[in-house]
């Protein structure tokens, strides 16, 4: 369904033609302070080749709250928000209609609802996405106000050039330790903070453009600050819930948390995290972290951090062979021109995604309290 | 919450010290044949250096049905099933309870709960999967039964033995195509089809056991006959709620599907998955599977293939330099001996999961068909 | 929370001074003929002082669908509807603002949201209602096209003016059988289809009007044609979740179904509904209908009908002695001239929930008929 | 589906003719004294004839904790609870079998799940409430615990026979501030604290004995010392929850709260209930309570009270003149004794959902004090 999470809590509508797309917010606690321009700049980030946070000039996806505020204070009730879609027409059919285009949503979407929309797999659209960040931008600013919550996620990969994401190394951490969102914007449109890899980067993309091809890359997350007891044990995992929610995101194929995939090469006597008392912050910490910032579902204030691989983009520039929806043969012709990687536009969807699994944990971790203060 | 799905939904309760472990699955459909029987081949597969179907002597960990059919037929309603704990007593206060296991989740609940468990975090042990495993059997049997689906999981890593799980390599899919549990356990408890690398990966479970140390795994799982439409656009996308799935299984650390990580790397000229006319099946079928049968978040009908990584083993028959609870530098005896490689016994899980997930979206794609038929 | 539902699922947000109102309903199945001419006429008949389908001129209350319908069809997408607030802007202090009102949502939204809000309990707005009228439209279209199930609401009691709605008594069960809403308009704004005592309501309503004072009522309805096999038995009941739905409107005080209160001095000899064989629908029927339509909470396929009492308004024309915020003594003062009865309003309302209840145990029984054509 | 609440959840399982009936608790805070001499009292109380709580000897529907507890206190995980079916077997056929019992689940289970269970409606069985009953029972313990919440219900009609239960009325008020349970107890199995009208409802009861018949009943329930702020605007109103709750169980026909039917004839100027500032509790009070401690869908800190109608039992010891399964008439013969009036047994069942419904409330209105802490 559209809805995601159990007190804090979005539910999405639109798709690529119709009037508006938005969201509800139900859930969000009363007398956190809140306007659109607590929302925009993470919207403006989710748009096509923009970086920086300050240019909001002729500003497009402009949100609209429409309901859940007062003088710039939440009132505990829900919060909806639109923005308006520029092109709000169905198209007129045309002879690319008659094929699913492959790796798209079209004809699974066709095998699901059993009808053709204007703009084939409708809510696979990116533009679904606008609810989530504008959503993820309120769960932030809680997150923000009751623990100081830093999410940042940066592209560590694109193609075949890769940044160093080896949990074992400290280098590494010492990245996840101080990553900015303003240190990841500085490096353009590429959104990877690696200042020796961007350029290279930059240039796999260009190489795939120049053959009208696309190309795939790995966004990398990491929330620091994070109260510990977040997560349930069992179903929902705090990490399962993170892969729920990244694997939502279009075009994602995968999710690693902490050590990984690579970890599972390192011996449990290398891989546990010990423990130690850490005097500046007077409680328990753990040495390492390949445990990612959670244990048995649940998080222990280390860094929580993730990847996500995302695939090439489905559509390319290029003719390709296929077949109509009817099961001919035939040649799918390239139209327009396309973004060969829309890995650095998931950054701000990755940061939404992750704010809103935290600030729903943070929310049912509360109710929880009285076991703590009360009934002891 | 211990809740899992929206229409066949399983609960499940207990931890390692208390009378029994156990499950509700409710939601399953009326008129299923089902008995014990259905259900205690995969518990057994679950248990300690099982491996064959066929050795039910002396049976541990044995499932009774206590509600919801009559004369071996579900009635639709709520079917509770119980396995009784062996060792019922909550253990006496030793040393060691004076000590977080690294990387295990007794700091975790002591952040979440407050409080000490005899068992430390009781619900994250292995044991509270037994309700799963037999809660997938009722979804998996279901399954079978309206559309011949066949759920097959595998060893495809210990430690740096891998096999080939190359999703661009057709011996990959032809192995995918034929994969049958007969064949995973033919190799034994180590569950790897691949009869070159299985022993290799014994050997290297054999390395760490000689060491007191543990090793990680990757276990690889196929479902075929799927049907297309299943999954849900948006935050309930179908590899969304697998990956839910997966990263709520103790010890997993990812999840990736289709191409995963490695298909960032291939351009989408060659990633796209084009179609074609299948005579066979008489509908459209893609030519390649990069896309792990699911596209858009929705089921295409190929072959649905993923893999989920899991971590060393955390209780290690090693010392380990910790700190206790209250912040004390010490270090955490060894204590007795323990299972090197964990990543087998979860075959049975991976696929209970996966059952569970198909059959919850079978049955909330079911309930839309009138749009098919009625509404047109 | 905001939501209601499990796969015909609506949120709702919005209060009265914001910039507007609405919802959005997802799980409705694709294919249904749909545009904003279908849900005008209830959102027009909710309004003060409405009674005929047919005064759309001059329209206040305008619903615009922003998204998940494409020429006129569903696309089984999520459908966002937006109604705006004509008064946008939070009101100034005035010193009626110290005081909770007496019976309304002021206090109770002070203790619960910790914060004074310009409209009072906000949510507890009438306008909140917009949205459910709106969504509840949806959901009653897609119950005429796959049962062609009947709604009809109609004031049954006002203050003291009751109509009889004695269930062992044929008239009313001929009147359950015949009444639709044109004849229930055509009583006009009282919408009591009971010639004789609409006009001694209108006289009722009219007394109280004159002193500065309010009155309450009960609204009756009845469900013509809806299948059997709806409900689930244990919690969601039929019945239990149309009384969660009646019991969620403003101001709604109770809920009967089919003998109700008065049905407890009838001994079960009576009280039973016997079987009988009926010819005409080729199916068995009962003889008598105390049972209002539902048998261990699930729907026989006889009328459903029930009764819903509504409080006298709690926003008077007079003064009232009570308390500030601050636990002063005092008298708030009169405030405007105020509708004396808004039970006649309620009444697409509750046509409206009644839908949305329906709409989704149509779904979720839908799901189930697996067992009954394929595993049996 | 058989699960009730969000973070206070009940998910029940069990019918009639199955090993063992029960529940699974989840969401009970940590560190709560609890064992099953909590939860047994009210179990003993439910069954048939019993009405002391001191008299468990050659106890039956004995209740056992499998998990969620450990040294007599809760861990925060889900609570597993069973109680044995003395009769197991699903019972042989007999010619009763061809006929829908009249007023029962018989009929409408047949058409729901299209199969016949030997115990008919198998989940409309008394016997389900066990689950909810020792459910209902740690909540009342964690509500204790809180805020020394207390819940009394009682028989307030049988048949004809009524005690005075009008809002308006100072000495009903009385009585609900003063009701106990052992006062309750002390009329014996009627359960009416009304000393006149107890003997009276007994010999209503005996007199439709005598005819071989049934008799139906009103059980008023009231709670006190709510915590303010409970229950949500909208859908999950606080009387919505309840009327859910109340509607859901078995023979049930309706609900009301506060002034409820009766009310809608006092006019706002006197329904509506003024503040005070009581000195005692140093907050603002109403001086009435004709809204029955809600406000807006949340609790205001007065008592709640509520009555729900239990119609006649549909099982009664003479003919009935009906019909088969397939449509013949005939004569469904009279089958042993059976109880003329189960209201008595339904006061705590009750009671065990009311406080299921207010526990969750509970839970969901801490998880927002964040709002009134923090980010204020």
């Amino acid at each position: 369904m559209s809805t995601f999470g159990t007190l804090f809590r979005v539910t999405t509508y639109g798709e690529s033609h119709c009037k508006s797309v938005g969201c509800i917010v139900d859930g969000v606690p009363p007398g956190l302070t809140l306007d659109e321009s607590d929302i925009q700049p993470q919207l403006t980030r989710r748009r096509p080749g923009q970086s920086k946070l300050s240019t909001p000039r002729n500003e497009k996806d402009k949100v609209e709250i429409q309901s859940g505020t007062e003088f710039k204070k939440t009132l505990g009730t829900p919060i909806s928000m639109i923005v308006k879609n520029e092109d709000q027409r169905p198209h007129d059919y045309s002879e690319m209609d008659d094929y699913p285009r492959p790796s798209h949503a079209d004809f699974t979407y066709m095998e699901k609802y059993h009808l053709k929309a204007s703009s084939g797999g409708g809510r696979a659209s990116a533009r679904e996405t606008i609810g989530r960040v504008a959503a993820g931008a309120i769960a932030e600013k809680f997150l923000q106000q009751i623990s100081n919550v830093e999410i940042v996620a940066f592209v560590s990969q694109i193609g075949e050039v890769k940044m160093d994401r080896n949990p074992f190394d400290k280098n590494f951490h010492h990245l996840l330790n101080t990553i900015t969102r303003d240190k990841v914007d500085a490096t353009g449109p590429i959104r990877c903070p690696d200042i020796e890899k961007a350029p290279l980067m930059v240039k796999e993309i260009e190489k795939y453009r120049g053959q009208m091809d696309s190309i795939g890359g790995v966004v990398t997350c990491v929330v620091r600050n994070v109260p510990t007891g977040l997560g349930e044990p069992c179903f929902d995992k705090l990490e399962a819930m993170l892969a729920h929610a990244m694997l939502s995101i279009p075009a994602s194929k995968g999710f690693e948390i902490g050590s990984g995939f690579a970890g599972v090469e390192i011996p449990g006597s290398k891989h546990n995290d010990p423990f130690f008392f850490d005097k500046d912050s007077n409680r328990l910490r753990t040495v390492t972290n390949n445990s990612g910032g959670i244990q048995g579902g649940i998080s222990n204030g280390e860094n929580i951090y993730f990847s996500v691989p995302f695939k090439s983009a489905a559509t390319i520039s290029q003719e390709q062979h296929t077949a109509t929806f009817d099961g001919k043969d035939g040649v799918l012709a390239a139209k327009g021109r396309h973004d060969p990687s829309v890995t650095p536009r998931a950054i701000p969807i990755v940061e939404a995604m992750t704010a809103l699994v935290l600030a729903d944990a943070v929310l049912i971790q509360k109710s929880r309290e009285f076991g703590m203060n009360v009934v002891h």
